[in-house]
């Protein structure tokens, strides 16, 4: 029975990802930390998680050599912990975005940072299980996941190499802007309306264009949800060999053995998927334009990054991928 | 044409007024203030207003005798620049709750500070047009009611005398809270979700007992609502002699002669007041168990705040009770 | 390894019920049954449940002796479907209203229909286990709670033969009303407003009159909600003698061996609950005023329907309480 | 004074359009239609809107020689009502879809029916004024845009011939889907999802290619808000020569002299326009990709449909283009 510790329990993904721990059939959970809310229990700060464990202030000395760690920090501030665990032997799932990217030249023009361990980025390994299953099962370093390039990889991922002109047009529920409350999150500023935002400039666009292989124009807006994200994509194929009976099939094949990910006929909706590690795609053709539609859909505190983790640390772990992650369906 | 400055311009509630003044037939707008925001126009800050107007940096020295002042503060600091405004010949319009409470005693225990000029909680007139027209319009300092008590005392007054055991169960929307950011207000705490606070000991119970003459159990709630408030009140009726039908009637002729307060045959809800100055309200009778419930529905920003403090300056100008208030309904 | 059939699966109760069934780690999900939607697979017609198997059109002759079935059908049309079911040696957990009442003269008058066995009503037990654990265990027919009395009833329970006066004001969500279009539950008149309905004439009445023991006074609320009940109680002692710091004490040995009624010391929110069978409950006493509040919150499609279904289930085949219902929290 | 009627006045568009004529300082309300409701108060039936006038069964025979009639009917049901109307020499705004494509030959394949008057299609003026502008004053026949046409085109209407590969991917408020209850509208279907419909195939796709002289890649979504629509548009310049900076001087010139399109340096969300005439639009830049976004934000039910009818039989009366449309701000 592997531990796993998590570094910043009291976030909206941190609580979230100790709850699965707890949970969790396998693994055992570890030391919670949080700075403010240290010496508080998890289920005080976030009464519907229900851990009743307590939490500590962040110690790394906590950790011994073999067990597994995430890290739920805000980007910058994960790098030099996650050096330290590695360092100590530990095997460390990364939920921040600060190994996401393999060029170390983009972190001071994308998140403000110089990268203090530019050699991580080549040995860390992006976590999503659908794209690199088989190197995360091997990773000390697995970076996970931003929650819209989750959404919008595995909606568009089966197309790699076959279309260009991909737009990425996502809905995010407010969860996904984190616990911190500031005006854009007020109830009052979010209610009854949708609104566009870092139109052309979200930190998330380089990550989609790396795994993708392609660049990509990406528009986040914010929408009236809690947890939800939904990523309605845009493309032209290169070549006119395409009709949607193939790609419905196409997008079967590719996603065959991948557990999580189902190919549904009609455009998803958010609610297919709430509470769950479960990503819902579906590509369409509109056989007179010749462009493609391709949705994505996901839990973005699940899929998009406190199950996604799981899913990581189970294939890390060599336990079956869906252990734990299957009850946590409604 | 009289001029009305709005101190504390950049809330929710003193935008609004600053809207319905600017919009306002007969009114011109004075001086629009707010501390954080000052050198801005507020329609940047609050788009939806549309008022081109720049706020400056609060100044009672902007303000001429003759002239209204609104006062949107936070409590404890509205009291002083409402008296330096009455120094100098304004009247005013106190929207906070500094001069609600006509005993000075209970400003320490309710809202935490001595009262500075408690000479003026008594000439000061409790804002309510339902109850005091007359003094309203011949008032120096009206004290603008509390969102709460605003609906409660409306469902309430007809029955004052009659009943006991008061019973006051509120449901407000976000907006009442305020535009300051907290974990409270955060739109992922409050979607899907509804819970009591303050049980006990919420601020507007006092009120509420001076205006209606009777000690109320009162519990707030926050719904899931930007703009909305519902008073659900319970009582017993002293005597047995009341039935539906003729309490309906009783309701209707003490409201017949008050143009903003609808009596309803079904309970309301909040759509059918949301943006203007009505409110509806509603008796009903159980015949079996000789008990009572009356609904008071408003939109806790304008009756229970903006539009409520304009119903007050008509008066106090020798304007229409309903001029600039009748176009602001959808 | 007991079979449950669910009748009426393509409700919201009831596909709850069946995808709770489906995962439980030891029932077996029998038939599932629908009128309009038979020959889909659940998870077409509900896709957040992901519970692949097909429904069909009711028929008891698939139910076999020693079998559990659950009825989750409109009053009034379940009562011969559970007579027939008991007739083939079944055992019954009917989740309509049609045994809840024990005295066969409330049928006509609460539900409209006159009770074509009204035996049943004598041997049926009221299926809330935090009341009725042992006799649930033994009974062959269990009437399931309304939601309302469920919340208001583990509310209030403790209090039962201490207190007078009782007022019910509860709030539910949307999904109470179940899956049927009517205006009613139209978006467009649910979203951002709050009403009360059926005011002094809801059907649950009779029923937490039974269980309490005592007449309340009950105003049901329709909330901008999916999911989530929330009553809030109000109460008068009695004698004197109470206080808020014994009341609790005596709400925690009232549900010290009920794994799912948390007793906590802040009002809860609907939040804490949601897609659990959780209830949690606070007492509150004003000190001033002698008067006493206590709150009960559920999620209305859980402990108010589906999950309870499965918690009395347990109770009757013998296995522990909470199988199956824990890892439904989030 | 002249009097506008309204057929179809129960709906959300028609309901919100005779409000707007019942307040307007200009125009008179004449007959009010519904089948359904016809021999209730209007306000009984949409207690938001406060007209007292009855509504009547529909009846040609009450409209003038000169008097305007607005149809707020199902696309199918309006065109022969529209010809008797015309017959009978009065002015008409048709807000349902029947004169809104000038290419008969669409009508079978978009709308299902044989359109019984083609002719009228060729004299039916186009009512977006803010392209059409003096020909719908000299109209007697002007076809009010949809919803989703009227955000996309002012979004993308400056861009006219500038760019190709237009995508538009919309969001919109509930109401936009009209009064009748279905599944796609049920509460809790609609709340915490966010799902596209009608992918590739609604409606409003070839009224936008047409108006635009381009065809265009169409994708509706529903998000849970009441009123409220955003089109977020894409598209790739022709030539290199455009950036940001010119092109938001574009849009400002485009529409300066439209008091109705205020041109935005952020994008804009739906809060800005609520119960408004108003459209924000905001074109934005990527300079390195040489991609345009251009977003457009209504109230689906105002300028989408009930105060843009208002707005076009300003014009049509030769009032002034806002009278009546100002108060309705908030």
């Amino acid at each position: 029975m592997s531990t796993v510790h998590v570094f910043g329990a009291a976030g909206f993904a941190g609580a979230q990802l100790a709850a699965l721990i707890d949970a969790h059939p396998t693994f055992r959970l570890g030391t919670i930390t949080a700075r403010g809310d240290a010496g508080r229990r998890l289920v005080e700060v976030m009464p519907e998680h229900r851990v009743a464990q307590e939490l500590e202030a962040p110690d790394a000395g906590r950790v011994a050599e073999g067990d597994f760690a995430a890290v739920c920090y805000p980007h910058a501030e994960a790098a030099e912990l996650v050096a330290e665990l590695l360092d100590r032997g530990a095997r460390v799932v990364d939920v921040s975005a600060d190994h996401r990217l393999r060029d170390p030249e983009l972190y001071p023009s994308v998140y403000g940072f110089e990268h203090p361990r530019p050699d991580l980025l080549q040995t860390a390994v992006y976590g999503l299980p659908e794209l690199h299953r088989e190197r995360i099962a091997d990773a000390d370093l697995v970076a996970n996941p931003g929650c819209y390039p989750t959404a919008a990889l595995l909606a568009l991922l089966p197309l790699a190499g076959l279309v260009d002109d991909v737009i990425v047009d996502a809905k995010s529920g407010v969860s996904g802007a984190g616990r911190a409350p500031t005006a854009a999150v007020h109830f009052s500023t979010v209610t009854e309306s949708v609104a566009p935002y870092k139109v052309f400039r979200h930190r998330h666009t380089p990550e989609i264009d790396q795994e993708l292989g392609a660049q990509v124009v990406f528009t986040p807006h914010l929408v009236p949800v809690d947890r939800g994200l939904l990523a309605s994509c845009y493309a032209r194929f290169r070549s006119e060999a395409h009709d949607g009976g193939r790609l419905n099939e196409l997008y079967r094949e590719f996603y065959s053995d991948h557990p999580f990910v189902e190919v549904v006929d009609d455009p998803p909706g958010m609610r297919a998927v709430q509470h769950t590690n479960y990503a819902q795609v579906c590509p369409l053709v509109d056989p007179e334009a010749g462009r493609l539609a391709a949705f994505g859909v996901i839990d973005n505190l699940m899929k998009g990054a406190a199950s996604q983790a799981v899913q990581n640390l189970n294939l890390m772990a060599g336990l079956p991928e869906t252990e734990g992650l299957l009850a946590s369906s409604r």
